[in-house]
């Protein structure tokens, strides 16, 4: 997952729990195909929403997230990007979202021409596209027919290397069920990816310590006392 | 759109007013590729989300939606498909949706291997799915940030052609500005695709025919008495 810091925990390992994952980092990468590399501050916006298209962008390291506004400023966060995914492909002549970065992030950018050019680049973006529609469809039932609480666990679950999808691998042998997470958003950016207000965000926050399946040492830092509890939360169950 | 009937309408020109087609039926079409073709009644399921996956398919004519279960049944329509849309690929071993038909429709279908040997298939593939991933944004900022009123008349208005979209044509000159639309969907339909319940969008249905925006004929067609009224309530403005 891009929208955390594991820590010690492996990245590719972390992205591939759910399964949802072909485009591992520095396998499809855009600098096999010329792709120029840049870095990028944390919330930096790499492109706005209307912006003429031009090139295509896959991040390498970091987060960063796509977001939609409605005229009346409400948002939308429509996409949390990992390392290996790409954005910028747009099905017009505008971008359909703004691309802003959640922490300082590495991407690869490649010119459309090019990206015409190549049959390689295509079949890479076909793989990379299709994994990102699985997401997206995971995204809709979230927001369509999840509760607030069923929101937060299942966000949080996300987070959890090899935990909560069908390849789940179980508490440790010895019953040692905890999970020390670092969180690159903040409360704002949660709840316009889950749908909800910060308010509710916080509220369920407030919840989820009450009941004693999380811990919150830091706005940003959450240590996950049971993991299989909040996992029985998400509505997957 | 693939989800209504337009009658003397081009379905063509319906799908293009916002502007998120390069499909076009007939021209990206997998009977070039080799695909087969066949047809399916109303109501028929033409893979299960589980199903291990070994076609993939292109909507020549009809409807198809496809949508994911919660274990306790809840369902969240993620995707309406229009003729020129692609379903199938899953980033995965097993379809992540079902498929299932809203009317009898056509569909071409072919074979997962054959789909890795074309490259211009892969490139019709990239322009596909790039398309669809902008309907499915959308559809996230719909879920997720918009009240019951605005997703209805959403709904409803992507339904009228050249309708609604930056490139929205506007009401006729002599000031005509109403619309007759056939629904192809239930209210549970409507109500899993817009992420409400079947009461919801009944109230909000009454509540736009006693405001004298639409005018419901039979539970299937529906008068749109004012476009523009209805589009202002869309959000987008």
């Amino acid at each position: 997952m891009a929208y955390l810091d594991v820590g010690t925990v492996d990245q590719g390992v972390a992205a591939s729990h759910n399964g949802a994952r072909l485009c591992t980092p520095g396998k499809a990468s855009f600098s096999e195909f010329g792709g120029k590399g840049s870095r990028h501050q944390t919330h930096s916006v790499i492109f706005f929403e209307g912006d003429p298209v031009k090139r295509l962008y896959e991040l390498v390291s970091g987060s960063v997230m796509l977001y939609k506004l409605l005229p009346d400023g409400r948002r939308q966060v429509v996409e949390m990007l990992r390392p290996g995914d790409i954005f910028g492909l747009a099905g017009g002549e505008e971008y359909d979202c703004t691309a802003e970065t959640l922490t300082d992030s590495e991407v690869h950018e490649i010119d459309l021409r090019q990206v015409e050019r190549s049959d390689d680049l295509q079949r890479t973006l076909t793989k990379c596209l299709t994994n990102q529609m699985r997401v997206l469809h995971e995204h809709a039932v979230l927001l369509g027919r999840k509760s607030a609480i069923e929101r937060v666990a299942s966000f949080l679950m996300h987070l959890v290397p090899n935990r909560g999808g069908v390849v789940c691998t179980g508490p440790r042998e010895d019953g040692e069920d905890s999970y020390d997470l670092k969180l690159h958003m903040t409360r704002q950016e949660i709840a316009d990816y889950l749908g909800l207000t910060i308010e509710t965000v916080s509220r369920v926050v407030s919840d989820l310590k009450r009941r004693g399946v999380i811990r919150v040492d830091k706005a940003d830092k959450i240590h996950l006392n049971r993991v299989c509890g909040l996992c029985q939360m998400t509505g997957m169950h």
